[in-house]
């Protein structure tokens, strides 16, 4: 027996406390074999890089155990997920399982709070519980218009559904299904993050009975919505009853931006298919992409939000559909709460220069960048100088009025993102560069307003970009990431499922510089970047017994030495504890078609210090981190002798952190 | 109409030609700013980088459309895929999903045969499907003893499975469930990759009525086997019929290798839990990793694996259990087909020499590398120069007359690599290091031999660490990559969920040196590490209408012109295909009820030009590589509208590229 405790204090002494003994300091520092030459430009010939790579390469590398300066919170596209990568390592730091399961960190993996934050993302009923999502724009939660690194929200292209996310554990904390809107591209935060707007991109009949209308129907019977979702930033969720709906034509709504300074109150959305196109090319039709690019223009969406939210609490101008409060179109006009203004057909990006003061969009099939006024579209709606009406009665404010400039940047350009010094960068997808150009007043005085000012070539197909706070009122510069949709020959060959590429490209110079490249998982679409030094997120979880998704003591905490096994009927509930190297209990003997509980809490406090449960044959692996409670429920529906094992090595005594499920056939008498 | 077509071929061309086009050359050759001091100088002093640190970055910096020298194939632990990193810029260039599903790619996400793959997999009836596994040992199929870059087997410690995944396309093709093993830790190839070779880690009484047995019968009904899983190298699958396993006593099995040169023909096993102790700490006795540890020995497995396969062949000297043949453990000892030699308790790694001279393992609780000569224990088994028998009845060879030699590394030694210089490493998981030391002859001579020359501080934690080649006949040497469990203050705060931690070392000098920490994403378990020469993947598949998962063509394909819907009574079959930019056909009509099939093919041929299906509502999504087929089914179980798209942005008019799946209601008359 005394072995027994030798070891047991050797075991939790090696597992805990080796790390913290040693130094810290990076190995050996003798120099090159030294032959003369500098050892730097020895490794440079040696390994035949340019100058240009060997100032790249120093540029980039962050040294062991240092932090890089910023993370950039890219979305997973149709991963369901979010990547946080580190710049200028352009390591890939973690990723956040939201809309599609995670067996690593337990999500959606027999994890109890995870399935139901998936159940309350679903569709409804007689559809299928939804485990993928189309993850398209994370959003940084807004204080005064900046970032203040709490909360970061997600959209779900292929859904219509927001997920939360909290920057104190970088884990998803809700899900929410709009009602009436079953696509979206994108969501922002208003400038103190008091709403979530989010837009519809396929129009749906979604108040027709049974959801449903010949597509025939679609310019009479189809519609999208914009929806504003109240945020409750205490608890990280959208609270309903405090949100309403706009309703909006047929069209497909792409990006938005909620305004700030000058454009304070307005929501602006892009829009392509005016046409109102719906494909049926085996039908005899032209095909989508043709159809939606008849004609020359489609229109920027000018919302007066915050008047919008005062309708919208007069029952008298509302009608609640599906639970939500909805602001149709007739009173949309009525209200006067949308105009539009032509913008170049099948836009993409809509931006807003830190200030607020212009509207930065870019038609991809029009080689330039327009930048319209936000004073002269205020003047143009209250002079009401209008070019006409669409079909569903919003006014068209004349294109001329609004317009402030026009910068040719080249082939098929996207997205602008800006910088601290008054310039602008805008993705073109054909040309595949990124352009820089300068903003005008009060960024740069009218005579060097307005110009392209260079150019870097992209390899290959650039969608988004970004920079550390773009689109907020606090950018910091210093580099630009270009998003690049294809790979092709950047990377040896893997297969035909090629990666995206992230560019990074080093914007502190008066020429840009790029200076790696960056295969990716999954479509990171687009992205936030935020300095490192903002983030204060939890190494371990505040308290022992800690629900991770509710963010607060678990009502299923176990104390150490208070583990129990409980039988009620057939329900055998587990309380159980881990810690080095040890499940309490190691042993659960269960009958055949009991329903067994397990309810884990790691009573670790020491960082890093996670454990997994993964259980032979049951479909379950959870990841409990330090003083976190994790559950799973199952019914033992099959005899057998079901073996659970840490799934996270965490210990020299690892391989012997194991357990039993003992699961007697019904037929044999109980021991 | 004529602008119509005229747009057609923009989109085409833009989306096909312009990154043909363009020039390759990275952009702006220009100096930094020339302040009179060296360009590289005065980043180093900005950046604060040490010398190391400086030299570490020109080290491992990949140039901008350069590809890595190697890529290592890497176990994604828990996550259940395979990831692949570049050496040196330690880039993950791609996932793997084997036995969860991966929303990205199309894995188990609604896709037909990815489905098939998984069920095959699963533990059998009245149990869930598995929609993970926790992957620990992915192996590079050998042709006389070296890398082939043809197939990559991957074994599943929490349920006793095996995927095959071709280094063609790098995708699974089949989930083989092992009969009578529901855990492993570890599988290998044989020298010509004939049988892949797996063992239990957990005995379970896999041969009683009901696979069940309480806990209190371990020692005579629990028992592990080592499977012999015959490998159909031109289909890439198991062959059952032509498999066998071996009974094993319940020791817990860890990991394992084939033998080659003077070793060929034999197997070699390290076991732990000789002690047989079961755990039990909540009925008062101790925890497993106790229990585990009180002998000072556990058991080296030597077992003579051509022998056995010779027995196995042999009806009377096998049992069939499950459909598998067995070799019961009496058989065993009365054939001669196993002995044991003793090794320093709770041992993790057991590896070969490039020649297979030696065996090296390393018992965790102590500090040395333990070496045993392949000659003296070939030479005390014919010598029967035994210690005696475990319980079983298998002999035990005498240590001293096995061991080598003894090699002091300091605490926690776990696994060795070996490099192309005769020099072996090993990893100290207590002391967080690695050493360097020499093998005997004929890799150096006597007096050179079995001395640790150089030591390494790893940062934290290291369980496994990989060597270019390494244990096989042909090593690469150059880098050493350390894979740690534990990061804890290496990154940035992210929440209580570390990632885990690469470092790369250069091995090249005579001194090891530290280059770069990457974390990572899962837990990456073990690796392997191939030049990229070596990899001959396709780029896209190498016909059109292509079945990724059976590699040939499918009965499903569509060829361009041939689109078409078929109604066959409730079946509405879409045979379609995807281009730039539009799915054909871009509407389906369906009733609700109905069943519903969706064969796409991609008949682009273009390098990169995947499409994606994704399908509103229906939890569905796919990803079609260039040339691929790929099949979904649903029911219309709801009436509605459901666009689908293709969520793989792919050109300028990529967000035009979508679809409508109608769902009629039943009660409404059709169109």
């Amino acid at each position: 027996m005394k072995t027994t405790r030798g070891l047991l204090i050797l075991a939790t002494l090696l597992g805990a406390a080796f790390w913290l003994a040693r130094p810290r300091e990076s190995p050996v520092a003798t120099s090159l074999a030294a032959t003369g030459g500098n050892p730097l430009d020895e490794i440079i010939q040696q390994r035949g890089l340019t100058p240009d790579e060997a100032e790249a390469a120093l540029k980039t590398f962050v040294p062991p155990g240092k932090y890089d300066d910023f993370v950039m919170i890219t979305s997973g596209g149709h991963a369901g997920d979010i990547m946080l990568y580190g710049i200028p390592s352009m390591r890939l730091l973690k990723t956040i399982p939201v809309y599609a399961p995670d067996v690593w960190q337990g999500w959606g993996q027999g994890d109890a709070e995870s399935a139901e934050v998936l159940k309350n993302g679903a569709f409804g009923p007689g559809l299928p519980t939804q485990t993928w999502g189309d993850l398209h724009h994370p959003q940084i939660s807004l204080t005064n218009g900046k970032y203040d690194g709490e909360w970061i929200a997600a959209t779900d292209k292929s859904a219509g559904r927001v997920a939360i996310i909290s920057m104190k554990d970088f884990r998803t904390k809700s899900i929410f299904k709009i009602p009436n809107q079953n696509s979206d591209h994108h969501g922002v935060f208003t400038d103190n993050s008091e709403y979530i707007i989010v837009s519809t991109f396929f129009p749906t009949p979604f108040d027709q009975p049974n959801g449903y209308a010949p597509i025939e129907d679609y310019r009479s019977k189809y519609k999208g919505v914009v929806s504003f979702l109240r945020f409750d930033r205490q608890a990280g969720r959208i609270v309903p009853a405090e949100s309403f709906q706009i309703e909006l034509p047929p069209y497909f709504q792409d990006l938005s931006i909620a305004g700030r300074g000058p454009s304070d109150g307005y929501f602006f959305i892009n829009s392509m298919n005016v046409e109102m196109a719906t494909g049926g090319d085996l039908e005899g039709k032209p095909p989508m992409e043709i159809g939606a690019s008849q004609r020359e223009m489609d229109y920027l969406h000018v919302i007066d939000w915050k008047k919008a939210a005062e309708v919208a609490k007069d029952p008298t101008k509302v009608k609640v559909v599906n639970g939500m409060k909805v602001i149709a179109l007739p009173t949309v006009v009525a209200e006067k709460l949308m105009y539009f203004v032509p913008e170049s057909k099948s836009p993409h990006g809509v931006d807003l220069p830190p200030g607020g003061e212009y509207v930065v969009v870019s038609g991809k099939l029009d080689p330039h960048v327009s930048v319209y006024s936000v004073e002269k579209i205020k003047k143009a709606i209250a002079e009401q100088n209008f070019e006409g009406h669409d079909d569903f009665g919003i006014p068209i404010l004349k294109y001329d009025a609004c317009l402030e400039a026009h910068i040719q940047v080249g082939l098929g350009p996207l997205h602008s993102v800006f910088d601290d010094k008054g310039n602008g960068y805008t993705s073109c997808f054909l040309d595949s560069t990124v352009v820089k150009w300068t903003l005008g007043p009060p960024y740069n005085p009218p005579e060097k307003a307005w110009q392209a000012v260079d150019k870097v070539s992209i390899h290959y197909n650039i969608g988004h970009l970004q920079a550390p706070g773009s689109n907020t009122r606090k950018p910091w510069g210093k580099y630009v990431v270009a998003l690049n949709k294809w790979s092709v020959d950047r990377y040896p060959p893997l297969g035909p499922l090629h990666p995206q590429n992230l560019q990074l490209i080093d914007i502190s110079g008066p020429k840009m510089r790029l200076l790696s490249d960056t295969p990716t998982i999954g479509e990171p679409h687009n992205a936030m970047i935020i300095p490192v030094e903002m983030l204060q997120a939890w190494t371990t979880y505040p308290e022992t017994g800690f629900d991770p998704v509710a963010m607060q003591k678990s009502p299923y905490a176990t104390e150490q030495g208070k583990e129990a096994i409980v039988r009620k009927g057939n329900t055998v509930t587990v309380n159980g504890t881990v810690l080095r190297s040890h499940y309490t209990p190691d042993i659960v003997r269960v009958k055949e078609g009991d329903h067994v509980v397990f309810n884990w809490t790691n009573v670790e406090t020491a960082r890093d210090a996670t454990h997994g449960f993964g259980l032979h044959g049951y479909n379950i692996n959870l990841s409990i981190d330090p003083g976190a409670t994790e559950r799973a429920e199952l019914v033992a529906s099959k005899a057998g002798v079901y073996p659970y094992y840490c799934t996270e090595f965490c210990s020299a005594l690892h391989m012997e952190f194991t357990g039993w499920l003992l699961v007697e056939p019904k037929d044999v008498a109980r021991r």
